[in-house]
């Protein structure tokens, strides 16, 4: 039996191609692109076809396997060295979410064992990333789930669904466990400009799960946490540092600083693939800036007035001490800091 | 000589009919709509022709002599009396803004006095209060020009322009002074969702007086401040409580709670006639909820996922203790409280 709250699947493998649902095109088409080659992964991954931290490591996995596909049956002999390349390209596709690089150095990793034939190899790997990271959002749905109180209210931001990642989601895996347990009276979502994630993805996400769902504006979460209508505000995250900070989509850092105002929790939901040691705090993650036709523009028709500029940068980071939980699937860290992740990653 | 910062003139008497700059179309479209009777002025405050405290509040006293010149020409005898349903017509028309009833009680004051023809006497104190409120915004702006360093940065919110007013803007007759005197590095725009009045109207109206301007979006305001790109978050109102808390715009608490959380510090710009003395605080002010459409759909193309609600409240109130400084044409009020406003309204 199919998994009542699992319906979605963002990313499948089938006939020795990838095959990705378009959230461009969402909510209005649900349309499959079929990819074959690790150029056209690294433009999807680019051009947002798929996004979301771990949906990103999961299609770049794949895209490897793609890579060596081509590679190997170019040249037997030279394949390791050629396709070094399309691992760079597909690391430069986007510079924020650890989790891409997290997958590439995976697949690197076994590239190096592997001395024959290597696609089945390395699709076998592919497909456990994926199928873990299903399992790991459904263990960090009830962690997190555990925390909410019958009765409360969520907020979330930004999409960190099913469509995020390989499957049920992190915030929104919380948000699924805890509807399950019939815990929440209310699941708010930011439409989250510039690109309407909330709107069109989290929304249409919910809906197909026939969990209802009421989209506000950024400008109203500090009145609508000041009306009592939430308890937590919940996100994922694209990359979390090694003393706690979060880097995830722009306006959770808005969202951390007014849930703090106005009393309310914050729960960042991640696997620990997202978490980089490397990185000591949140000051130097990379945050990407985007055109800022994103902000100036919809649907291609010019909103704004001719001559203004927008400032678009699509991550922040939200300091450690905003967060009150983080859930991984190793386990919950409740006030992170640095030696309590290190405690974690040890695990 | 014409003011090189006063070009825009969103409403015009000429020819015993008032003519609002259509406020939906820009910035695509600059068009005014012809109004000739008191129903047509409440259907363009309601459908937001024309928005902005003050400016409801002239185009409301225009809407009077409208009124008049119709009830007096159709009956010499009866006119005060059938003029009544007329002034509670355009009372009805948006509930927060407090000028437009200040305004209709102005103009129902002068008409208990009336004895005679009473169209000249109305007009003659429409354009009193139409001149005076661009006479004021003068003396605001150079009232906040004076708290604001050279080499500062501003965020403004929505647009408290001279579009929202009878020209030259609170907030941003603030920011053109400032301007002027060569003080501000960078002005930057709230995009404002969900009506975009910062991408359509504020970017468009600076633009016209060569003040660039670079929007950002509603959820990268803590990253702005957090990037150390501002000094004062700078807002109209449309309503301030007896004990100095503030209503405007949703979005506005949201970030005078993110400027607290960053230290950067926060300047109301209003009139007197938007204090209201009969609320004690702002737990009492009518926030109008507007159709949860305006977040679904934008240009009337759907957005959001089909069955997806919203929750739009436009307005929201933000407390006194988070506002650093309250400017008005009367003087100017820093850590606004109960007894600090009442001294100033007694001047």
């Amino acid at each position: 039996m199919q998994d009542p709250l699992n319906t979605i699947k963002p990313i499948i493998w089938r006939d020795d191609a990838l095959e990705l649902l378009d959230q461009r095109l969402l909510p209005a088409k649900t349309e499959y692109i079929k990819l074959t080659s690790v150029e056209s992964v690294a433009d999807a991954i680019r051009d947002m076809v798929v996004r979301g931290a771990p949906a990103i490591g999961i299609t770049a996995a794949y895209g490897v396997v793609l890579a060596a596909q081509h590679r190997y049956s170019t040249s037997i002999l030279g394949w390791k060295e050629s396709i070094a390349q399309d691992l760079e390209l597909l690391a430069a596709a986007r510079p924020t979410a650890i989790n891409l690089f997290w997958a590439i150095d995976k697949m690197r990793d076994l590239i190096h064992e592997i001395t024959d034939d290597p696609v089945d190899r390395l699709l076998s790997v592919a497909r456990q990333i994926h199928q873990e990271d299903i399992r790991d959002n459904k263990i960090m749905g009830d962690f997190g789930a555990s925390f909410i109180k019958a009765g409360s209210g969520v907020l979330t931001h930004c999409n960190a669904g099913a469509l995020a990642t390989g499957g049920y989601g992190t915030a929104l895996g919380v948000v699924r466990s805890a509807w399950q347990q019939e815990k929440l009276s209310n699941v708010y979502a930011n439409e989250t400009r510039p690109w309407l994630q909330g709107a069109r993805l989290t929304a249409w996400e919910l809906l197909q799960d026939n969990i209802p769902v009421t989209l506000v504006a950024e400008g109203a979460v500090s009145a609508l946490m000041m009306a009592g209508e939430v308890e937590w505000f919940v996100v994922g995250s694209d990359r979390i540092a090694a003393n706690g900070d979060v880097a995830n989509k722009i306006g959770t850092l808005a969202g951390a600083v007014q849930a703090k105002y106005h009393g309310i929790k914050v729960m960042v939901v991640a696997p620990t693939s997202t978490i980089d040691m490397v990185v000591p705090n949140g000051n130097t993650i990379p945050i990407e800036h985007r055109s800022g036709d994103e902000l100036l523009q919809l649907s291609g028709q010019t909103m704004a007035a001719d001559g203004a500029t927008a400032w678009n940068p699509v991550f922040d980071v939200t300091p450690a001490a905003l967060i009150d939980v983080i859930v991984t699937e190793k386990g919950v860290i409740e006030a992170p800091d640095t030696a309590k992740i290190a405690s974690l990653m040890q695990n």
